[in-house]
Protein backbone atom coordinates (compact mmCIF):
# COMPACT_ATOMS: atom_id res chain seq x y z
CA UNK A 1 0.00 0.00 0.00
CA UNK A 2 1.25 3.58 -0.92
CA UNK A 3 2.25 5.27 2.34
CA UNK A 4 0.19 8.72 0.68
CA UNK A 5 -2.85 6.39 1.61
CA UNK A 6 -5.13 7.09 4.93
CA UNK A 7 -5.44 3.52 5.41
CA UNK A 8 -5.61 0.65 3.10
CA UNK A 9 -9.07 -0.46 4.03
CA UNK A 10 -10.99 -0.90 1.25
CA UNK A 11 -13.96 1.77 1.57
CA UNK A 12 -11.50 4.33 2.93
CA UNK A 13 -9.31 4.29 -0.17
CA UNK A 14 -13.19 4.19 -2.38
CA UNK A 15 -13.80 7.87 -0.49
CA UNK A 16 -10.19 8.58 -1.14
CA UNK A 17 -11.10 8.32 -4.87
CA UNK A 18 -14.35 9.75 -4.82
CA UNK A 19 -15.44 10.94 -1.69
CA UNK A 20 -15.87 14.62 -2.82
CA UNK A 21 -19.08 16.05 -3.62
CA UNK A 22 -18.31 16.06 -7.44
CA UNK A 23 -16.14 13.37 -8.90
CA UNK A 24 -19.77 10.83 -8.92
CA UNK A 25 -21.31 13.79 -10.28
CA UNK A 26 -19.34 13.99 -13.25
CA UNK A 27 -19.51 10.06 -13.80
CA UNK A 28 -22.97 10.35 -13.13
CA UNK A 29 -23.49 12.84 -16.08
CA UNK A 30 -21.68 10.40 -18.27
CA UNK A 31 -22.95 7.52 -17.26
CA UNK A 32 -26.86 8.36 -17.18
CA UNK A 33 -26.64 11.61 -19.33
CA UNK A 34 -24.78 10.40 -21.84
CA UNK A 35 -22.31 13.79 -21.91
CA UNK A 36 -19.26 12.88 -23.40
CA UNK A 37 -17.96 16.58 -23.81
CA UNK A 38 -16.46 19.24 -21.62
CA UNK A 39 -19.66 21.56 -23.10
CA UNK A 40 -22.31 19.73 -22.72
CA UNK A 41 -21.14 18.13 -19.27
CA UNK A 42 -21.09 21.91 -18.67
CA UNK A 43 -23.67 23.61 -20.02
CA UNK A 44 -26.39 20.61 -19.00
CA UNK A 45 -25.16 20.35 -14.99
CA UNK A 46 -28.07 20.31 -13.24
CA UNK A 47 -25.85 21.33 -10.10
CA UNK A 48 -24.69 23.76 -12.07
CA UNK A 49 -20.58 22.18 -11.71
CA UNK A 50 -17.91 25.20 -12.42
CA UNK A 51 -15.86 24.97 -15.69
CA UNK A 52 -12.43 24.83 -13.24
CA UNK A 53 -14.02 21.98 -10.94
CA UNK A 54 -15.34 20.33 -13.83
CA UNK A 55 -11.42 20.24 -15.67
CA UNK A 56 -10.10 18.90 -12.76
CA UNK A 57 -12.40 16.34 -11.71
CA UNK A 58 -12.25 15.23 -15.35
CA UNK A 59 -8.19 15.17 -14.86
CA UNK A 60 -8.69 13.86 -12.09
CA UNK A 61 -10.92 11.05 -13.02
CA UNK A 62 -8.93 10.08 -16.12
CA UNK A 63 -5.63 10.09 -13.89
CA UNK A 64 -6.83 7.58 -11.36
CA UNK A 65 -8.64 5.11 -14.57
CA UNK A 66 -12.29 6.13 -14.10
CA UNK A 67 -12.18 7.89 -17.63
CA UNK A 68 -10.27 7.58 -20.64
CA UNK A 69 -9.98 10.76 -22.78
CA UNK A 70 -9.68 10.75 -27.01
CA UNK A 71 -10.33 12.86 -29.92
CA UNK A 72 -13.60 12.70 -30.82
CA UNK A 73 -13.30 11.58 -34.98
CA UNK A 74 -16.39 13.58 -35.92
CA UNK A 75 -15.51 16.75 -33.36
CA UNK A 76 -12.10 18.68 -34.71
CA UNK A 77 -10.66 20.29 -31.39
CA UNK A 78 -13.41 18.27 -28.46
CA UNK A 79 -12.17 15.97 -26.58
CA UNK A 80 -14.33 12.88 -26.19
CA UNK A 81 -14.78 11.02 -22.64
CA UNK A 82 -15.42 7.34 -21.76
CA UNK A 83 -16.25 5.53 -19.08
CA UNK A 84 -14.06 2.69 -17.96
CA UNK A 85 -14.75 -0.89 -16.70
CA UNK A 86 -14.20 0.36 -13.24
CA UNK A 87 -16.35 3.21 -13.53
CA UNK A 88 -19.04 1.23 -15.10
CA UNK A 89 -18.76 -1.42 -11.85
CA UNK A 90 -20.20 1.68 -10.07
CA UNK A 91 -23.45 1.31 -11.48
CA UNK A 92 -24.77 -0.78 -8.38
CA UNK A 93 -23.47 1.72 -6.17
CA UNK A 94 -25.39 4.45 -7.51
CA UNK A 95 -28.51 2.39 -7.66
CA UNK A 96 -28.12 1.56 -3.83
CA UNK A 97 -27.40 5.92 -4.07
CA UNK A 98 -30.44 6.38 -5.47
CA UNK A 99 -32.57 4.20 -3.21
CA UNK A 100 -31.41 5.76 -0.33
CA UNK A 101 -31.41 8.98 -1.65
CA UNK A 102 -35.26 8.56 -2.69
CA UNK A 103 -35.81 6.88 0.63
CA UNK A 104 -34.42 9.71 3.28
CA UNK A 105 -34.00 13.09 1.34
CA UNK A 106 -36.17 15.68 -0.20
CA UNK A 107 -35.41 14.70 -4.08
CA UNK A 108 -37.91 15.96 -6.97
CA UNK A 109 -39.90 13.68 -8.53
CA UNK A 110 -38.24 14.05 -12.30
CA UNK A 111 -34.90 13.70 -10.73
CA UNK A 112 -35.50 10.88 -9.13
CA UNK A 113 -37.75 8.61 -11.73
CA UNK A 114 -34.75 7.19 -13.22
CA UNK A 115 -32.93 5.95 -9.76
CA UNK A 116 -36.52 4.56 -8.76
CA UNK A 117 -36.66 2.23 -12.41
CA UNK A 118 -33.09 1.07 -11.17
CA UNK A 119 -33.69 0.31 -8.18
CA UNK A 120 -36.80 -1.56 -9.05
CA UNK A 121 -34.94 -3.31 -11.39
CA UNK A 122 -32.70 -4.56 -9.57
CA UNK A 123 -29.56 -6.35 -10.40
CA UNK A 124 -30.56 -8.28 -13.62
CA UNK A 125 -31.43 -4.23 -14.62
CA UNK A 126 -28.31 -2.84 -13.61
CA UNK A 127 -26.34 -6.02 -15.30
CA UNK A 128 -28.00 -5.38 -19.04
CA UNK A 129 -27.14 -1.39 -18.26
CA UNK A 130 -23.77 -2.19 -17.34
CA UNK A 131 -23.49 -4.52 -20.63
CA UNK A 132 -25.29 -1.10 -22.61
CA UNK A 133 -22.59 0.77 -21.37
CA UNK A 134 -19.48 -1.78 -22.14
CA UNK A 135 -20.85 -1.59 -26.03
CA UNK A 136 -20.97 2.41 -25.54
CA UNK A 137 -18.16 3.66 -23.85
CA UNK A 138 -15.62 -0.08 -24.62
CA UNK A 139 -16.60 -0.95 -27.63
CA UNK A 140 -17.85 -4.15 -26.47
CA UNK A 141 -20.41 -5.76 -29.06
CA UNK A 142 -24.53 -6.32 -27.85
CA UNK A 143 -26.74 -8.87 -29.33
CA UNK A 144 -28.75 -7.46 -31.60
CA UNK A 145 -32.12 -5.88 -30.84
CA UNK A 146 -31.13 -5.81 -27.24
CA UNK A 147 -33.16 -3.74 -25.81
CA UNK A 148 -31.72 -0.21 -24.41
CA UNK A 149 -31.96 0.38 -20.78
CA UNK A 150 -30.97 3.81 -20.81
CA UNK A 151 -33.43 4.52 -23.83
CA UNK A 152 -35.90 3.27 -21.34
CA UNK A 153 -34.44 5.42 -17.98
CA UNK A 154 -34.43 8.36 -20.24
CA UNK A 155 -37.83 8.02 -21.90
CA UNK A 156 -39.80 7.49 -18.06
CA UNK A 157 -37.83 10.96 -17.87
CA UNK A 158 -39.21 12.65 -20.47
CA UNK A 159 -43.06 11.32 -20.10
CA UNK A 160 -43.07 13.06 -16.65
CA UNK A 161 -41.30 16.23 -17.27
CA UNK A 162 -44.05 16.35 -20.60
CA UNK A 163 -46.82 15.82 -18.19
CA UNK A 164 -45.92 17.88 -15.26
CA UNK A 165 -45.78 20.54 -17.77
CA UNK A 166 -48.98 19.61 -19.90
CA UNK A 167 -50.46 19.72 -15.53
CA UNK A 168 -48.86 22.77 -14.56
CA UNK B 1 -36.74 21.04 -2.62
CA UNK B 2 -34.91 22.99 -0.57
CA UNK B 3 -33.55 25.96 -2.46
CA UNK B 4 -30.20 25.58 -0.39
CA UNK B 5 -29.79 21.80 -2.35
CA UNK B 6 -27.62 21.88 -5.55
CA UNK B 7 -30.83 20.12 -7.19
CA UNK B 8 -33.14 17.39 -6.41
CA UNK B 9 -31.22 14.36 -7.78
CA UNK B 10 -31.31 11.38 -5.72
CA UNK B 11 -27.59 10.53 -6.35
CA UNK B 12 -26.89 14.37 -5.47
CA UNK B 13 -28.50 14.49 -2.39
CA UNK B 14 -27.09 11.60 -0.88
CA UNK B 15 -23.51 13.49 -2.15
CA UNK B 16 -24.61 16.51 -0.33
CA UNK B 17 -24.80 14.35 2.85
CA UNK B 18 -22.30 11.92 2.63
CA UNK B 19 -20.08 13.05 0.07
CA UNK B 20 -16.92 14.23 1.60
CA UNK B 21 -14.01 12.27 3.13
CA UNK B 22 -14.93 11.82 6.73
CA UNK B 23 -18.20 11.31 7.16
CA UNK B 24 -18.54 7.60 5.80
CA UNK B 25 -15.42 6.88 7.71
CA UNK B 26 -16.80 7.72 10.88
CA UNK B 27 -19.92 5.58 10.19
CA UNK B 28 -18.16 2.80 9.14
CA UNK B 29 -16.06 2.70 12.45
CA UNK B 30 -19.36 3.01 14.50
CA UNK B 31 -20.82 0.17 12.44
CA UNK B 32 -18.14 -2.31 12.07
CA UNK B 33 -15.59 -1.31 14.93
CA UNK B 34 -18.68 -0.39 17.14
CA UNK B 35 -16.93 2.72 18.62
CA UNK B 36 -19.43 4.42 20.39
CA UNK B 37 -17.87 7.45 22.01
CA UNK B 38 -15.57 10.23 21.11
CA UNK B 39 -12.57 9.12 22.55
CA UNK B 40 -12.89 5.59 20.96
CA UNK B 41 -13.48 7.11 17.18
CA UNK B 42 -10.73 8.87 17.97
CA UNK B 43 -8.00 7.16 19.46
CA UNK B 44 -8.63 4.10 16.98
CA UNK B 45 -8.98 5.65 14.08
CA UNK B 46 -6.98 3.59 11.11
CA UNK B 47 -7.06 6.85 9.19
CA UNK B 48 -6.08 9.46 12.52
CA UNK B 49 -8.93 11.71 11.66
CA UNK B 50 -8.01 14.69 13.71
CA UNK B 51 -9.92 15.80 17.05
CA UNK B 52 -12.12 18.49 15.35
CA UNK B 53 -13.01 17.23 12.28
CA UNK B 54 -14.60 14.02 14.11
CA UNK B 55 -16.38 16.67 16.31
CA UNK B 56 -17.72 18.27 13.58
CA UNK B 57 -18.80 14.86 11.72
CA UNK B 58 -20.33 13.48 14.51
CA UNK B 59 -22.17 16.62 14.99
CA UNK B 60 -23.61 17.16 11.30
CA UNK B 61 -24.39 13.26 11.10
CA UNK B 62 -26.61 14.03 14.16
CA UNK B 63 -28.30 17.02 12.38
CA UNK B 64 -28.88 15.05 9.60
CA UNK B 65 -30.67 12.34 10.84
CA UNK B 66 -27.69 9.62 11.22
CA UNK B 67 -26.63 9.26 14.28
CA UNK B 68 -28.13 9.79 18.08
CA UNK B 69 -26.29 11.00 20.74
CA UNK B 70 -27.25 10.42 24.30
CA UNK B 71 -25.81 10.40 27.78
CA UNK B 72 -24.02 6.97 28.19
CA UNK B 73 -25.78 5.85 31.80
CA UNK B 74 -22.86 3.46 31.87
CA UNK B 75 -20.39 6.33 31.90
CA UNK B 76 -20.49 9.93 33.49
CA UNK B 77 -20.08 12.52 31.22
CA UNK B 78 -20.04 10.58 27.88
CA UNK B 79 -21.94 11.02 25.34
CA UNK B 80 -22.85 7.22 23.40
CA UNK B 81 -23.40 7.53 19.43
CA UNK B 82 -26.19 5.48 17.95
CA UNK B 83 -26.94 4.73 14.34
CA UNK B 84 -30.31 5.62 12.82
CA UNK B 85 -32.46 3.33 11.12
CA UNK B 86 -31.33 5.52 8.04
CA UNK B 87 -27.67 4.86 8.36
CA UNK B 88 -28.04 1.17 8.98
CA UNK B 89 -30.15 1.38 5.94
CA UNK B 90 -26.40 2.09 4.51
CA UNK B 91 -24.96 -1.43 5.08
CA UNK B 92 -25.32 -2.46 1.22
CA UNK B 93 -23.22 0.81 -0.24
CA UNK B 94 -20.35 -0.16 1.93
CA UNK B 95 -20.39 -3.61 0.74
CA UNK B 96 -20.32 -2.45 -2.64
CA UNK B 97 -18.09 0.07 -2.04
CA UNK B 98 -15.74 -2.39 -0.27
CA UNK B 99 -16.65 -4.65 -3.08
CA UNK B 100 -15.68 -2.24 -5.61
CA UNK B 101 -11.86 -1.13 -3.63
CA UNK B 102 -10.93 -4.45 -3.16
CA UNK B 103 -11.14 -4.92 -6.82
CA UNK B 104 -9.55 -1.80 -8.05
CA UNK B 105 -7.50 -0.59 -5.43
CA UNK B 106 -4.40 -1.01 -3.13
CA UNK B 107 -5.81 -2.83 0.08
CA UNK B 108 -4.34 -4.06 2.82
CA UNK B 109 -5.06 -7.49 3.73
CA UNK B 110 -6.30 -7.49 7.23
CA UNK B 111 -8.69 -4.32 6.37
CA UNK B 112 -10.25 -5.99 3.33
CA UNK B 113 -10.72 -9.34 4.98
CA UNK B 114 -14.32 -8.08 6.23
CA UNK B 115 -15.42 -6.96 2.92
CA UNK B 116 -14.75 -9.48 1.38
CA UNK B 117 -16.93 -11.60 3.63
CA UNK B 118 -19.41 -9.18 3.12
CA UNK B 119 -19.13 -9.57 -0.57
CA UNK B 120 -19.19 -12.92 -0.32
CA UNK B 121 -21.87 -13.43 1.86
CA UNK B 122 -24.77 -11.07 -0.24
CA UNK B 123 -27.64 -9.56 0.58
CA UNK B 124 -28.30 -12.23 2.93
CA UNK B 125 -25.94 -11.95 5.35
CA UNK B 126 -26.32 -7.55 4.75
CA UNK B 127 -29.91 -8.10 6.24
CA UNK B 128 -28.52 -10.41 9.05
CA UNK B 129 -25.98 -7.66 9.65
CA UNK B 130 -29.04 -4.91 9.40
CA UNK B 131 -30.72 -6.85 12.46
CA UNK B 132 -27.99 -7.09 14.07
CA UNK B 133 -27.42 -3.31 13.90
CA UNK B 134 -30.89 -2.58 14.91
CA UNK B 135 -30.82 -4.60 17.80
CA UNK B 136 -27.82 -2.90 18.68
CA UNK B 137 -28.18 0.30 18.27
CA UNK B 138 -32.03 0.82 18.13
CA UNK B 139 -32.58 -1.82 20.65
CA UNK B 140 -34.95 -4.16 18.53
CA UNK B 141 -35.43 -7.66 19.53
CA UNK B 142 -33.55 -10.29 17.85
CA UNK B 143 -34.21 -13.69 18.18
CA UNK B 144 -32.61 -15.70 20.92
CA UNK B 145 -28.99 -16.96 19.78
CA UNK B 146 -29.08 -15.59 16.65
CA UNK B 147 -25.68 -16.00 15.11
CA UNK B 148 -23.46 -12.57 14.86
CA UNK B 149 -22.17 -10.86 11.88
CA UNK B 150 -20.43 -8.70 13.34
CA UNK B 151 -18.38 -11.34 15.41
CA UNK B 152 -17.58 -13.46 12.24
CA UNK B 153 -16.51 -10.45 10.94
CA UNK B 154 -14.63 -9.53 13.52
CA UNK B 155 -12.91 -12.88 14.33
CA UNK B 156 -12.02 -13.22 10.67
CA UNK B 157 -10.19 -9.88 11.15
CA UNK B 158 -7.94 -10.79 14.21
CA UNK B 159 -7.11 -14.38 12.92
CA UNK B 160 -5.92 -12.17 10.21
CA UNK B 161 -4.33 -10.43 11.94
CA UNK B 162 -2.65 -12.86 13.75
CA UNK B 163 -1.47 -15.58 11.42
CA UNK B 164 0.08 -12.27 10.06
CA UNK B 165 2.68 -11.48 13.31
CA UNK B 166 3.15 -14.99 13.59
CA UNK B 167 4.50 -15.43 10.05
CA UNK B 168 6.13 -12.26 10.49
Amino acid sequence: MDDAHRSGCPINLTLEVLGDRWSLIVIRDIMFGSRRHFRELLQNSEERIASNILADRLRRLVDRGLLTRADDPTHKQKAIYSLTEMAIQLVPIFAHMGAWGRRYLPVSEELSIRAELLETGGEKLWEEFMDELRAKHLGKKLPPETPSVLARLTQAYLDLVARKAKSA
